[in-house]
């Protein structure tokens, strides 16, 4: 995508997260919840949890954009998943899928296969999970996914992308940002943020804040995936190991400023 | 409320709870439990969360105190609210609720007003909220109150105050602490301390602690309050960004002394 | 024990983890599943969190281990955790029953009851969970437990042993591991763990990665022990508080080598 200066939009989205403070719902899996919330207020958004059918509906109207993680199932969880998602579309929201594990257990598959039919704006997830949604079964053993496995996931995203008229992101070393038909890459980070639980969970509700805040949902995810990379890095420069890092990354987060997002964002 | 030193009995109800570390049952929300647990723990106080309906009665009246927060509410939790906090009014213990946003759905503001039917010993919340129990609307915008719907607020809180027999405690930059007849101004914070998620409902669960140990519930919030503000600024002043300020918070609350406390505390 | 160099197997053990990243399968409560999952990363090991009773199954045959943890109880969630806990059995996997609270209500008492029936392989609790898990009332206030208590502890551990050929690990000031014939003392650690929430239930997952890779639960769990109390001991030398001490516990745990960790764990 030439003729685009990515990393000055990355950082003229972020001021206008900043600025605008979109309010983001999310229904998210119980392990991710306090670091998402913190990396969204980190961020300069607000962050809102709810997962009650009873409220999710006017809450995902209320807010700038959602996002839905099946990390941690619970079986009265999913009706008001698909309540939210039906209701965030029908209102134009952008809303954001992270089919976190779809492909540990066959009921996350299906639960995931069934929110992908309401029309997510982005799907977030880690080469296995793109390729499970896909139908195909990654060879990743421990989170470490080989190269091949790397290489189909990207072909699976572009595929799942078209089907569904949807942005798909895939994280790993670099990350893979795609509508089907534009792709962009997103290089950067530090193996040690591997080691932080949730992380994923917490950039899929950053996405969504970027989403709220930028027409282009590739541009808005390619921003977010740039955002959270550049802050890992700079937190990982001085960590001691992952308990520091964590920390370190939301005061990063917080005080990213402009240049050096222009400086070190990677997007092409 | 002249002739009182605030200061210092806010310093003598923090040895009190350091002393006899009062079991605080909390039925909180989702997000809030980490932080909640670890801020009664740095304060002394030991912490036990528990919300199935077949033990909240047996923990209610064994505990010191209770707290309930309605954040993330799930279906079968909302029962389970009602009989810990009738249990708990039965047998005399005092009893905090945190609306969290029952300003937000028409759900959560039917739920945090059937919990008010059940006879809160104190009811803290921000001004948005407070508005919305007394049935009012607040024009807050991502959390950043007008002056007048803080002013709004503190006359809500009064007559909420005396319609329940309870006390109101509402926080913003300066918290008012009010029971309709008496009222206690606590100022003093840090603005970061907005940018990291629970805050609010840890401050709640640490009233919980200090109703616990304190008779007149106005003095208790008041200096719960004012713990919070000063371990909070003081954790602020060095804090890189919200990530060490949480760190910081909670090393500073286990180990603020009396002297700081007095010396720091602005109650009047 | 004699013949056997303690800290120089729990420097394998730990290698061993660390070369496997066995896969956890976590049933735990609500306030400790984000310190569970990072305790695991930072050792090396691979968390997966899921309580839905629709996906335990599959999910605990394919992981490594399995830990259940009663601190928070939903009632959907206990069947979930008979199903996960029959299936580990059957599948020769490893699993641990953490009793959190059982001594406080009765619910809790018969739920952990129940579960004990099912064989797990390890029960990791403190003295009063232990013996209330042995029908004995411990006299404990606050956490903190009388020499009596914790000798009554001991007893109750290898009588619960014996009883249902499993191991029992009692932990307190030092920590007991008993087979019901052979027992092993882990020492070390530091009293501001005990402000830190849910590390003993991060503890009980990080047993289930050792006993993924040490055939010997007795030894897994000493193993284990011992890792938590040297990296604590080393992360409280330079915490100011229990918010910087939970960060350097991370930070210690994740970089612990195999020569400080001989050095300084006590087994015997």
């Amino acid at each position: 995508m030439p003729g685009i200066d990515h990393p000055a939009a990355a950082a003229e989205s972020l001021a206008r997260v900043r600025g605008s403070r979109p309010l983001v719902h999310s229904i998210t899996n119980l392990v991710a919840m306090d670091l998402s919330a913190n990396v969204l207020l980190a961020l300069g958004a607000s962050p809102a949890m709810a997962h009650a059918e009873a409220e999710v509906a006017e809450l995902a109207r209320r807010a700038a954009a959602l996002m839905i993680n099946i990390g941690t199932l619970s079986p009265d969880w999913v009706p008001a998943m698909h309540r939210a998602a039906t209701v965030a579309r029908a209102a134009g929201r952008p809303w954001v899928l992270d089919p976190v594990g779809c492909a540990a257990t066959r009921h996350r598959g299906a639960v995931a296969k069934e929110l992908l039919w309401l029309g997510p704006t982005l799907i977030r997830g880690n080469a296995s999970e793109i390729l499970a949604l896909a139908g195909r079964r990654a060879d990743a053993t421990h989170g470490v996914e080989a190269g091949d496995t790397v290489e189909a996931a990207r072909e699976a995203a572009a595929q799942i992308a078209r089907a569904n008229g949807c942005v798909v992101g895939v994280t790993g070393e670099t990350d893979l940002v795609t509508d089907g038909r534009r792709s962009l890459e997103v290089a950067g980070g530090h193996p040690m943020l591997t080691r932080i639980t949730a992380l994923g969970c917490a950039l899929s509700a950053a996405c969504a804040a970027f989403l709220a805040v930028e027409a282009d949902p590739l541009m808005a995810t390619a921003h977010a995936f740039a955002v959270l990379k550049v802050a890992g890095a700079r937190a990982a420069a001085g960590a001691a190991g992952p308990g520091s890092l964590r920390v370190r990354l939301l005061d990063e987060i917080y005080g990213l400023d402009a240049a050096a997002l222009r400086a070190a964002a990677r997007i092409r």
